[in-house]
């Protein structure tokens, strides 16, 4: 069985020996490994993926040992995460990962889809994905989040991935799932920054457009990027037409960051993210 | 002999048949022919490089008597344009432009090298172009730029390239040469506009860097867009490392959008590019 | 009403001047208008898009009157085109396609979906899409593709799209669907023409795979190319890791081939695309 | 000062234990690391850069007691290469290299510069580089690549760089330089092998172009690439304007293949390269 062993803290020498002399005592097989030193603040980051019978309890205490005691250490079997998606009225990002999640192809299961429109229900519910309808006419943000988190709350997602939903969320509301609540933009951040980022590059007259997929802090559009994106555009298309064509860019950024992120590909650290691949 | 003809107007109807009922009736032939209408406010361009004798004035009169009153007609050989580069200290756009003119590949003299630095003098000597080292320091902006617009304006350069000069040009300078001044910004705009890019592209922690070259207006890095590029970076590059890969996108991006522009492929309506390529 | 006129014929002086003079006439306002000329065998290209009340025969009539004998003339309103998709046992251009097609994306009606195995008609009836499941266990190649082209037949489809149909079709079948026969090639061709093209592509250790959406004809991968794309690799993916990274690639090369074939962007000559985008 | 240590050899766990182990040994810190296995046939390759003061003959008896008989251990300062470059007539290769070098951003020194023609001297003595004008003119290929190698041994180059040389080497003269001789082919391998690849290009009417730097072996353009990349293209262009655009894919192409040759972070490997970068 594969195992996973992530690690960060301060950088100090003989870190790499020590940790994988943990792993050799225990005759462990190391299938892959990437280290990386952030040497802005010298800060150390590693990632294991190895092979063999191990007692979890047993090599974190041994690892515990070796690290400074400032350091992150966590072992995983890289499970299948739980995780709930959210939409408006964009299909495109959903259908890609309902269909992915259809094949088997995410490291993760679906567990229902919310969305404060009910335009996308039914091709949720040709996947078999429970699908919670939850307006938000007529209500606060603060009444409407708080109905939204109601129905997360009963599914526990480990992650909670915004595929084009459309809706600025609170930083209460962000608080709830620090480093876990994923979002897809439709620009190349930290070009066009909030609403309507097309029509923006379309005003702008740009010769680039693309899109960013992040991890969603309290402040708007300024997460960290875990993945990018972009194809050319021209004078000759509208913003209705960029838009078009950058949806097939968002749905592939959004796509494979999840894939980084399910399969604990990625380091947040300092608004930033250090990413093994 | 080729000729280029280049027209734009308020659309209306008729006008591709106008214009090409005039080049027949006097047996022209057309090259290449590119049409295109800004729906936004229904404006028309249109680019015809054609072969054939031609007295200019009879056809200009042709064309003026066809077309609205409005529009703006342009015939040209498509001669070799007189230009004058500027730059700082950073070589890379230089030498690539001065290699390019050396060996006949833009469509462009180059009449001389403008810096406010001596380190490139060597270089550009190299290549035969005179060079006028301007130090900036000990002047105001105003003094400072009233020594170059002196050097300049012995040249009557059609175009001014800024290939890497790294201070900010004033509004009074750059009315000089409106529509003529070309600028290579280190970001993909607008996405950090002003000083230290890569700095600021590194702290964001983008995974995505590139370069624009632009036409210099009034505002800072807000003028008509003319080409831009990007490659892509990870957590592993320090902003010096952006920087140094950057540079390779920059020189290219520059280069290209000068072909454009010397080959009069390039209309500039509403600080926006129209360009047929 | 939007209307399409598509001409090609060998150049001659006037073309545009005459084809724009007939839609003059006629009070037909164009839209949007291209024009190309194959300098290598001198052969001319039209696409126009023009708005406004027509009378077919006679617009065809005035046209013919003024162009070549050889010219192809064709008027068409875009309608949506009738298609059957063919596929394998891989998902993921057969979801795409029928995504796109359930939100109304595609410029085409998809009648049909048909497969040499069973393992798609999940996903297929998912989408409330008819899926024949004709295996080729047992049957010779001509036995098989009969049964096929029956099925076909019954559909009358204008276009058949193979969505990775990892099957050869013989030169016969082709033959049914001339210039109507769309596939999508798992490498950037001509490289790595024929089976596994990733198990090659990692034989050679290229730095960059691709795909590629072509009209077939009678010779395996080597009919007209509409379009490709790429994407990076480096030493550290395997053969299937390539397939996975690929398949992103392979499905919007595709969908967005088919765009253009199904918008009529598309003209076929000499086993080349002109595309008008 | 910083060193590098670079290992290749068949897998076997606790090879990163013991490595490190003895650099943690001697107190050397390490700035950067990276493994890899190639699981096709479980070879192992180590990159690590480290600082410190370090005896060689002492670390690499250390590293042989702990590693397979097998290894090839290298351990090097990263010391500025001697090269050789090699042109024709283009001279968009050879300038990259020059203004390159001339600046002091490659690892390397330009010994000298070889043609079979005269017309790249003018650039090259710009630069103050020798120039050897070897014309092939009425000699048979031996007589001619005797004469090369004549020059070539004069300088002992550690690397010979084909700058866009456009004749094919034999044998023998490749034999001499295993693994040390690099080429720029304009194409993107295995996609249109030997000449004219520009002219093949147009006729299979593809619709993105590359170019390909790759270790030159016995077999035509059958050599382990280094890197690739590419340009999209369309049916506008003539085979000359692709040759043109993709001057500018061969050259950026082929210094970012010689940076990442030149600061050794490039395994050969069965006529596959593994890299660090």
């Amino acid at each position: 069985m594969a195992h996973l062993l992530l690690i960060n803290c301060p950088d100090e020498p003989g870190l790499v020996y020590k940790i994988t002399g943990v792993l050799f005592g225990h005759q462990l097989n190391i299938i892959r490994n990437g280290e990386f030193v952030e040497r802005h603040d010298n800060h150390f980051f590693m990632r294991t993926e190895f092979a063999g019978a191990v007692e979890p309890a047993t090599l974190l205490a041994e690892l515990e040992a070796v690290l400074p005691a400032a350091a992150h250490i966590r072992l995983t079997n890289n499970h299948r995460k739980d995780i709930v998606l959210m939409a408006t009225k964009e299909h495109h990002c959903l259908s890609e990962l309902l269909v992915r999640h259809a094949f088997g192809e995410m490291n993760a299961r679906v567990l229902a889809v919310v969305s404060n429109y009910e335009v996308l229900g039914d091709l949720t519910r040709r996947f078999d994905i429970p699908f919670h309808y939850i307006t938000h006419e007529g209500k606060s943000r603060e009444a409407h989040e708080a109905e939204v988190l109601a129905v997360l709350t009963q599914y526990q997602p480990e992650f909670v991935v915004l595929a084009k939903y459309m809706r600025i969320l609170s930083s209460d509301f962000v608080a709830h799932y620090s480093n876990r609540l994923i979002n897809i933009h439709h620009s190349f951040l930290p070009a066009f920054v909030g609403a309507s980022p097309y029509a923006q590059a379309y005003e702008r007259g740009v010769k680039i457009i693309g899109a960013t997929a992040h991890f969603v802090n309290e402040q708007l559009d300024q997460g960290p990027i875990i993945s990018q994106s972009v194809i050319p555009i021209d004078h000759t298309q509208s913003a209705r037409e960029m838009a078009q064509a950058g949806r097939d860019v968002e749905k592939i950024v959004l796509a494979r960051s999840l894939k980084l992120v399910f399969d604990e590909q990625v380091f947040v650290h300092r608004n930033k993210t250090v990413i093994f691949d």
